[in-house]
């Protein structure tokens, strides 16, 4: 039943430009290793890129809405409706995302995999509703697999629209009032880990807000305790359309040969869905934040992988990895721009 | 001795608008404290510049380029020569702060306060040239009380001219061989703690280098054991033109109400300088990114500070600072340009 593509190759990466980056930093002026992480995110970037000059200037953000059945079991400090005001809130350009989006200069594409109300045609947003939200997983599984299939070619698209923008970075973001305990479950049957170690407040709950959290997933972990093995039968079980559609995207962008910047505990537990999936996506991923939600550490771990910055934030829509953009772009500029030794008369460390 | 400007207290910072800036930041269509620290940036700023709707669009960064007495012992990696080499590629364009304060659209001032050999007039350079480098603090003291004096007025004018721009951020930056050498031991001096705990390879010193450097220290420290009570006879001894020039411009700036982006080891050692003579500038300083340099953590205990980042930087330059500032800027954006609840017609959380 899993759609085919889901399983072909990502991209390759160059190690030809990896090298020749290596050596060209080795050239700039400054004491060899001296920019740090600059120097590891531009040395990716040029062998993704397959470019001794890679270029970040091309950005695409695209933010995945959709309602999740859980919600209605008190999991979340916010009514439902939340979810679809906020995605006219996107379309006005109101939320965090619109005002960082704009200071990129980005484009911005919000989609509805399925809000509980359909807002109608809005500015910036395209229709491509699933359903009027999951199924509730604390009763049944989330979504049918016709349903997963449709949430992960609209992934599929939203890469495939920006390989045609050419674009060079792509940052999938998430609204769904509800989805930190769907990723939360998920990440839990993938890693089997207990959800006491993974479940934070989301938005804010307090610590019995936590607790009942808390013991919804741990039932619904029993209830699908079969579905454990099969990463896409986890999603099946316990997705938000909006977060199969974020692992369909990042499949299908590192498949398209675009790096991906990974956002908060959402998006990286999608991260970790899709790299189950399709191991062989992993070097095109970079994750940009260490998210408040605690859970975040674990999946972190579990995917070997170092956030880059780590501000404390929890607010989800790709407003993270927007954030940590202008560092990729630095790292960009110092390598391309900086002078080499020779070039600027500068003397070198002595042997 | 000690010119009177130094204590004269820094600009107050507004409660009016830190309270402001917190009920505007709750306001915001996002959970509450879900933006973790670009909240805090904001407010700060927001109360720093006395003002509802901060801004960071005038930058203004100047380079200290100055050489050490102390490198003619063996503590670098590089040759003396390279502090004037590097005065040279700023001034083409080609160093790593250039191309950095070109995509912040910042202004870029390198100010000569003393290397060994005079470069001559140069674009973007200013001579303030107090002598030939500092003595050598292996030998006697690094420099006279009035050439001291010198150059905490040159960094008084660095931040009276950063005033004249309207700079809403003030950026020091460093150039001097051997001048992690002169920090640590101003740190050492000012903490009195052991140079063991702080040394570290600067531009790259393998185990042998660090620990020659170390030596050196510890016999200059003791040298000058007299002058560890007062920040003014410790930066007299130990301090490089340049370093001395940092602590005055940082000192200014607070005076003048320009919030200052402090960058790693050696501008941090200045700012422990600094706030060691006129304690009020603190609320004035941000702390950009935590150095490689294994002192810097000593040195941020000190000042009860967590840096913003944390990318093995160890450049210098003012780099490290210049790469945070688009966080500081997204901070400002998201604060003043984001939508609230009712603007934006969203549901509050249930209560």
């Amino acid at each position: 039943m899993k759609p085919e593509w889901l399983e072909q190759p990502a991209k390759p990466v160059s190690q030809n430009q990896y090298d020749a980056a290596i050596i060209r930093q080795n050239q700039l002026t400054k004491p060899q290793g001296s920019l740090g992480e600059l120097e590891n995110i531009a040395i990716r970037l040029a062998s993704l890129q397959d470019c001794s000059k890679p270029s970040l200037d091309q950005l695409h953000i695209v933010i995945f809405a959709g309602d999740h059945g859980i919600a209605t079991q008190g999991v979340s400090l916010y009514p439902q409706a939340v979810t679809v005001e906020m995605v006219r809130n996107f379309s006005r350009g109101g939320a965090a995302i619109s005002v960082l989006a704009r200071h990129l200069e980005a484009t911005l594409e919000v989609v509805d995999t399925g809000c509980i109300i359909d807002p109608g045609p809005l500015d910036g947003v395209l229709s491509q509703r699933i359903g009027a939200g999951t199924t509730s997983f604390h009763q049944a599984p989330a979504m049918t697999q016709p349903q997963l299939s449709e949430a992960m070619a609209i992934g599929f698209s939203a890469a495939a629209r920006s390989a045609q923008s050419k674009t060079r970075l792509f940052i999938g973001g998430e609204m769904g009032i509800g989805n930190t305990t769907s990723a939360t479950a998920i990440a839990c049957a993938l890693l089997k880990e207990p959800p006491e170690k993974l479940v934070g407040p989301g938005t804010g709950l307090d610590s019995d807000g936590i607790k009942q959290k808390t013991e919804i997933i741990k039932a619904s972990l029993l209830k699908h305790s079969d579905a454990e093995n099969d990463p896409w039968q986890v999603l099946q079980c316990f997705g938000g359309f909006e977060i199969a559609a974020l692992v369909g995207s990042y499949i299908a962008a590192a498949q398209q040969g675009i790096a991906i910047l990974v956002d908060g505990f959402i998006c990286s537990v999608a991260a970790l869905a899709a790299t189950r999936i399709n191991p062989g996506i992993k070097p095109w991923l970079f994750f940009a934040h260490a998210s408040a939600e605690p859970g975040h550490t674990i999946v972190m771990n579990a995917l070997h992988a170092k956030p880059l910055i780590d501000f404390g934030m929890r607010l989800g829509e790709g407003s993270g990895a927007a954030v940590v953009v202008p560092l990729l772009r630095s790292a960009v500029a110092l390598h391309n721009e900086m002078a080499t030794f020779s070039e600027a008369n500068v003397s070198e460390a002595k042997e």
